[in-house]
């Protein structure tokens, strides 16, 4: 009893060594050394050293992202003469938004006004190319100016429920062609919540003259938070004025990967830059466009509109960032495991060299 | 000194292997056995073949979705008498964001003046459900129209900073109950940016025409990014015409669950819908509406308003995904557990029929 | 043949323990020992315990959020006189959308209308700032009212396109000074799309009325949806009234962190409140503002616009969340090797005292 115990006790406190038999077979030492020395390595260099295998990671990153842009712009349209674009007209919408569009054309229908779609001036006013009219379909007038103006090409479509008037004019040239030289000022702020670490891309030490004056550039201002469109499209490898015509989509790609275990300055974005609407033999994706108008009363309240079809460029702020910290946990995994590898060969290799002794339980 | 250290170098290259007892004890024998293979079938079937355990995981997933709604609707209002409805009109905000909002019913409060709000004319025009009234309240009236259409319910709020002269007009049937065949169709561009691997929804082999004709549905054109509203309401297992009173909130979930070791083409998005104004019974959550009004002048340059209260259908399209790809890490660790697993049992267990030799140190 | 065979299997089915030498020297022993209880104590306690190293993490949120505002506002400007403020007014945009945007003052450049830039009104009307003056560049005018209103203060910008004329009138406190004690009703709904796992911040429980009448209150209604937006920004350590005169920025953090091995009802959010335009000594950052324009026509159907350069608080909702859910991959991940380092010192330490026997193989 009591003397069992006890010496139980004593021999949890020996600890044991395995006894081992030397082969001296050079050959398979030298391979099995290198076995090690590679796991070794593998360990140390790639799992610590390059993949950061001691570094918690996290990569759902709250961000915030605002947007203002600058610059002004002169059209002179044949059926409206001169209009002055500011920031207010050409962003769309106005508030600062992550996603925002840029006009860089667009085709006014002034003046519309809902009534009956009548044969006669169908067939006059807009040379339709459908065979039959639609006596008493509720369209929109193509308006006084343009039908006064040079004069539009017309369609009466068939939908389920109702007949459009549609205008379509003729394209020309950007109207906004100016647009290339607008600048975009973007601001993101981004935490990443398990670190409970934020920052924003604009940085505190910069003095506001310096971005005041400022334009991004990969080489000489990385850090600059000012972007010029021109640029970034260019960036994406198409031409601005040709975009400008039909429309497009870039995508701004901010992208944090920061490495917690270092110093707060060396958490930085990087920027790049892609074209969204790849697929240009597509013409469903290809160009960006929408429609919207501007709604009047005329002094006996009757109300009419000006059709806006827009064309022009979205851009599309994407962040996204990872940032690593050390944490035990990921350490000992990547530890445990390395060594598991080492201790793996001397005990699955070799079966055939094994000696034994027979023991027999009854 | 030389020769000790030429010794220990020999060593080095010589390799242990260990002196093993074997137990001619079959049942452990086999229990033993019988563990070893349910691990190796883990660590294959399991880890490597179901969880693609050898692969390194992305999550974070860039997306940018732009939307494009077609359909027109024509609505015949008691008050207002026909009005025809473009994608204009019913779609905001109009510049195809990722959440869009289509509208099913709206109630017009058309020409509001503001104005103070006059005791008598309160009693007379609209039987105010509060026993006092306010003089002088700042209010907006609730427009001629209206008022010489059918009498309005009127309510004078108070408020902690002025009085607002709301007019409630009793709901009919949803006036744009055209809306449910109405299509939209979406692009989805993503990125894995680990990976460096960016797709569309839109399909680059598809030509045009198909883009043009079809509409989506989980069977026949799964990848078609054309979408009928109706059903994408029936797919969350509502009735259109139903939420189309109140309006609602519906989820566009769009999943990519990529395996980058296969084929490009491989990599194709997954829809799936859901309702997110969940609880019915709740009534500040159920249904969706807003308010929005459209100003206008008078000749005398005296400002008047149309106040919108739009009630629809909240579209709000999330995007995720999931890439998995080969590496090595991953692979290590998954291996290196496996294998300790496999060599656990032969350390910790059978204790007691170990045989042991006393050596002592002094 | 056979029999060896026969005696491969048979030698299968043994299983084999290893031979040990036990060193009676207590120290070592004891340090043995205490190596072994960390190992294990770090297992179980903090890979399993703290860090649910049994688990698998879900990080990738799905998320949908809309919002609605409370509240109105009477404002009297020495130009424009009463005005009423409602959310269709000074919620920008009015969709109920995640980043919204809330009017706490504005600047009014009434009755714009496009023209040329005559130099003489240039002095008079508007004593500009600039020595040389611009003939006949297109500008927008300052507007009736402003300039028979107390004389604006108005500079002539150059621009590569084209000048405009921008009227600037000196700041006063807030004009919406009353936006403090407005309201937002925030629902966010939240699926885990690994778990398949959905909620709202709504709870399904509480009841309509309580919904209706409480704000919320990290300590008294911490599941309250509707938000006070003075204390939303006093909860960021500014001041509102202070940051209504310029703008500002404030973030709204919802935080799901569930458990999904316990109850359903134990997965709510946890809401915090940070400033998102941090460094205000950098004067390009510090506040929040943007221009709208709303646009009219006359009896003769020229227009003209009404400029508005709106002050306000931008709030931006940013919801994430990291659910996990018991699995056996992650589970025998962690206990593989926990597993073997609780063998690693048996088999790396204590070179020196292990006992040999030499064999050769010839």
């Amino acid at each position: 009893g009591m003397a069992a115990r006890g010496g139980f006790f004593l021999s949890l406190l020996n600890y044991k060594t395995e006894k081992y038999v030397i082969a001296e077979n050079r050959k398979i030492g030298i391979l099995f050394r290198l076995y090690q020395l590679a796991v070794l390595g593998y360990i140390i260099g790639w799992v610590f050293v390059a993949k950061k295998g001691y570094q918690e990671k996290e990569e759902a990153i709250q961000t915030s992202v605002f947007t203002k842009l600058k610059g002004v712009a002169l059209t002179n349209d044949s059926n409206k003469g001169l209009h002055l674009w500011g920031a207010e007209d050409y962003v769309i919408p106005p508030n600062g938004e992550q996603v925002f569009f840029v006009v860089t054309n667009y085709i006014e229908t002034p003046n519309q006004r809902l009534g009956f779609c009548p044969e006669v001036s169908l067939r006059t006013s807009c040379n339709n190319i459908f065979t039959i009219t639609y006596l008493n379909a509720v369209v929109y007038s193509c308006g006084m100016n343009v039908v006064k103006g040079n004069l539009p090409h017309c369609v009466c479509l068939i939908t389920t429920a109702a007949y459009v008037l549609m205008c379509l004019l003729s394209f020309r040239e950007p109207l906004l062609s100016a647009a290339e030289n607008f600048t975009v000022y973007i601001k993101n702020f981004i935490r990443f919540p398990k670190f409970d670490f934020s920052k924003s891309n604009v940085l505190e030490t910069a003095e506001a003259n310096y971005l005041k004056n400022c334009t991004y550039d990969s080489e000489t201002h990385p850090y600059c938070p000012i972007f010029h469109l021109g640029n970034l499209v260019s960036w994406t490898g198409s031409d601005f004025q040709e975009m400008a015509v039909k429309g497009g989509s870039v995508g701004i790609l901010i992208e944090w990967k920061c490495d917690l275990d270092k110093d707060y300055s060396l958490c930085n974005p990087q920027y790049s830059f892609t074209r969204l609407d790849i697929n240009i033999n597509n013409s469903v994706t290809s160009g960006y466009n929408f429609r919207y108008a501007k709604h009047f009363k005329d002094p006996k309240g009757e109300s009419f509109r000006t059709l806006y079809k827009v064309y022009g460029i979205r851009f599309d702020i994407m962040v996204n960032g990872q940032a690593g910290k050390f944490s035990i946990v990921p350490t000992i995994i990547a530890l445990g495991s390395g060594i598991a590898l080492l201790g793996a060969v001397s005990k699955v290799s070799f079966y055939r060299e094994r000696k034994f002794e027979i023991i027999n339980f009854k």
